[in-house]
């Protein structure tokens, strides 16, 4: 049997989260979210977000979320600024663009960070009424390469947005690794001050599916369920979600779930280093980048699911191994253990 | 306690179902439905669909389906042909009109259902290259009102589509209800011969959500994954939904939770008639409407979910009550005496 | 040779128009609208209008017009009421709903005239929110048949608008025709006054091409710019628009050329009538709909450009005949004269 | 008065398109396109291009061009490829994405040209399904910066398409000023031969406005009509932009013109540089790029219309001059006197 790390939607709901789903299962619920398990769950995410009066809406995944959240925010002619290495403008297949909107890439490092520096070049340029206008600046926490937004560097976005008149979002797909990363130092309260809206990522923390969007300016919002309607996005049993999202936040799951992947993935990076890998960079969360050996890299593959991220050089590709809620100790001795013996037997 | 009659997603998942999400829940799988579990159940379909190459792809809703599916098959000025009353010309909220394309309304009677008569006149009309053109006919089977197509009439309209040059899509929302009508006379596999494209429905048979959309053609099916995931529609932890629809396939639970939702309605229809009820339209499924004098009315919804579908005239509504894989004979038993006790008392 | 009747587009520009074009054509001037003719031009509409402070911008045809105007106005989950015989509901290609917008057809008579009492069923309906949000209402007048709004039809229709939270818009091509016919008792300030925005038609009455979009809520209108340059609606040499709007204004040729078809079709409708024809709308504007039998449409042809519009029955055609500033009295006797033989011929 | 090198498009018409229109203006035509001026132009260029077969249509400005010509290509999930300077990437406001497409920006040098060596590595990247599928390479001849591409470069451009199966599209609303610059060494037909669609500028070479786009491949051209009439492109007066091209061809004008604004441009050029400017690049077209310090630049707006292009250095901006039919050489003269004296007191 293969370690899995390839990814942290291997796995499906957190026990705990599978029994609040099986309790509500016969219960009879409304339909498209408008159940009392979902209000519930609303009310405790907007109070753990010190955001008494926030919208609060649950989605399916994370590219339907950063579509809907992000296109609602504009009018036509408005476009979202972001790293060139953003999931909005890779791995997504044009679905932001299919809402007829356009994105200005910023060239970013490997961190995948935005700085106001990196943005203020752009607006000048778009002062310009024969392009678009920028209007939202799209960032996620963890980055796309697992590194997180300091307090500093948050404020200093979002200072720079205000006074540009610019939305800050952030995609939250894996919000809970970078609250409970040891790089971090905000609060779920803080973080959410900083940014105009953001999504707290389920499916990749322990759900079957769902995020959860927040807005905060409300005056906004008064039609959102038309367009998340329209966009695909309202589920006829959205009480799965509510029950799903009260569970999560119940007892801290959100986060000991994203606290166990951190620390397996630490250890796995400890680990890794230890055998003589080099990280391409040293992620604080719960996704790995190691540069390895591509003969290294050819048995890899027998003994465990992992990705391809990119190639390095002639000799190396860069591996991504990601851990999960689900990732144990042993699971990670194991992998070490089997690398160890592949790097042994190819010396 | 209320008896459910509201909608055939108040409820979650079948047992067995459920079981079997549970069983591969911790498992580990591939993501984005490239796991086993997923190309077993489109093995299965495909074999129940009398269609060895047919794509089945696992969608999450039905108003997704419907806009995936209809768009995916058009250039951009082309048109899709419905009935006024067709879910994809309302309760979606411009879904499908936001991507881009037209919807032909057609004026059809209660029953829903479009023939080649009442669509002949349109198709002439817009030879006017001024106009769109008209390229996709979309039924649903069973119909917004719960009719359900006969093989006559369904080889009629495949038979005029294909002399049109018209893809003929069909919405299965119901399809379970459809075939297990004792209005019915196509197998599955009959049916899935007259059309072009269509999903069988998961979400309102006995799912916690999914729908399997079906398309023939598969020279054109080549790119399918880019668009789904464009549109939001491919879930991270996609095997659960093989997971369900392999068990939903399994011991012909697909037919047996329909068929079970058929005969209590058909139970409530005949105690509903016999308490003096008249129904407006006289459905063969699932969904019944019935005719409710207003003072009725306002005492039922303290008993009963159901829901308003509209106004008949100034004493009278038109009622909803739909039943599922849950609903009970003592559910239907209890209603009808309920529903009894307050015509007795509003006399 | 031929008389042309077909429709108000088969002449060029009026040759006080050219004569203006032909006087600037190598002046040199700034682009994209920026010119001093263009903002000449603006400022005379805004006063004819009685709109000191409105926004005007030319666009270059009709069909443009109505999907950036209406579309401009919208966000993402609102739709359009319009009449099912309108225009932006028919002969543009499905060039509005391109957008991702929904089109709300209420039917209406032959007239095209919308109503509140027409819309506010639709208005009803709508406010289930797994339905669009109608927003804006578009009229023409003239209607697509010729007819025109009285002062209390639209005071009406705009104060219904107005307490329901819609935009009234109205397109303009055939305004002219509108405000210089018997039946109108509006001032084209009067009109203004009533909508929130409409458009003045160029190409119908006088222009080689071009359109005058009038939005009176400057509000709304910052980056308007932006959006009409993404919807390829501005033209590099912009400024001839603004010279043939200027040209159009001076010396009320915009009224003199509309009076001129009006007057013209007048006297071909009485001619039509006296000949025994029977008109299928009496249209009090430049476009005429008689009902033409079979055996006199053959012949027609051969002696006059006019238009099949719809079949009336088995034995005769709807025929519109159009007028223009071009059409003179030798016109319109000779076609009478000409219709007499063919009518005399088939006896 | 000023000397006018701000763009192409600051004067109007040739005197000999213009009397072409004035001669037609009241001649009677039929609307939309379908008229015999209109057919007869098609045919010439058809012929002039070496393409019996071809679909040619007249569109009115490059952006909308660009925008119809590339969607028109492309299934919703396909994206265009371009250099990051392309004019489609930039100064058109997102209208391509605004069609729902994704752009993939290739960086390229100053010279604005694409080749196989910057493509591919893109095409490695998107064989991944989660991204979208890139279909069409998007040029430029001239480019941006007035560069032509060489027979070679086309050649080798059109096979490295052909075999990864993308369209080649060169938007020409420059085409003149490239197929006579001394640069060049490609014929018109030999230029259509290696793309699969292009369209002719006329617009900035002597029209009043008017594009003519060609596409080879006319099975897919069936319902092109109805897609220009959906993107507001098609005018009712569409024969003006007949009669034009018609014009535009006939006495080589259209070459004689472009001829005419290279020679102009090689002239100034030469008397930039011999008063000591630098040119930013070396352009052999009618678009000059120069180095210019900013004392000069600030007194050079009183004597000449022309474009800031980009800030060059804290001293030096990069100044556009463009030449055009109207150009002549006491403009040019003139110019170069001008600038002369301000060196001199600026000294």
């Amino acid at each position: 049997m293969k370690y899995w790390f390839k990814n942290d939607y291997s796995f499906g709901a957190h026990p705990q989260i599978m029994n609040a789903v099986i309790a509500a299962n016969l219960q009879g619920n409304i339909g498209y979210g408008f159940d009392e398990h979902t209000q519930y769950a609303k009310d405790i995410i907007r109070e753990k977000c010190g955001l008494p009066n926030a919208m609060v809406e649950f989605m399916i995944g994370g590219t339907q979320t950063n579509v809907v959240a992000c296109s609602f925010m504009l009018r036509q002619w408005e476009a979202v600024i972001c790293a060139n290495s953003a999931h909005i403008n890779g791995h997504e297949a044009g679905a932001f663009e299919s809402t007829g909107h356009k994105l200005l890439q910023v060239e970013v490092g490997i961190d995948g960070k935005l700085t106001p520096e990196l943005i203020a070049p752009l607006l000048e340029i778009h002062k310009d009424v024969h392009l678009t206008k920028p209007k939202l600046v799209y960032i996620s926490n963890a980055t796309e390469t697992g590194e997180v937004y300091t307090k500093a560097e948050l404020m200093a976005l979002s200072k720079f947005c205000k006074s540009n008149n610019l939305y800050l979002f952030a995609d939250g797909a894996r919000l809970g690794a970078a609250l409970t990363s040891k790089s971090n130092d905000l609060t779920l309260s803080e973080f959410a001050s900083f940014v105009d809206l953001f999504y707290i990522g389920g499916t990749k923390n322990g759900l079957m599916y769902g995020e959860a969007l927040v807005i905060k300016n409300v005056d906004l919002c008064e039609d959102f369920f038309r367009m998340k309607k329209q966009m695909g996005a309202v589920m006829a049993k959205g009480w799965i979600q509510g029950v799903m999202f009260k569970a999560l936040f119940e007892d801290d799951l959100f986060y000991k779930m994203a606290s166990n992947a951190n620390e397996m993935a630490e250890k796995l990076q400890y680990g890794l280093i230890n055998l003589g890998f080099k990280p391409w960079i040293k992620s604080p969360t719960n996704q790995l980048f190691f540069i390895i050996p591509n003969k290294v890299k050819s048995k890899l593959n027998d003994i465990c699911e992992c990705e391809d991220w990119c190639v390095y050089d002639n000799n190396h590709m860069v591996v991504r191994f990601v851990t999960s809620f689900k990732t144990s100790e042993s699971d990670v001795d194991g992998l070490i253990e089997s690398i160890k013996n592949i790097v042994l037997k190819s010396r």
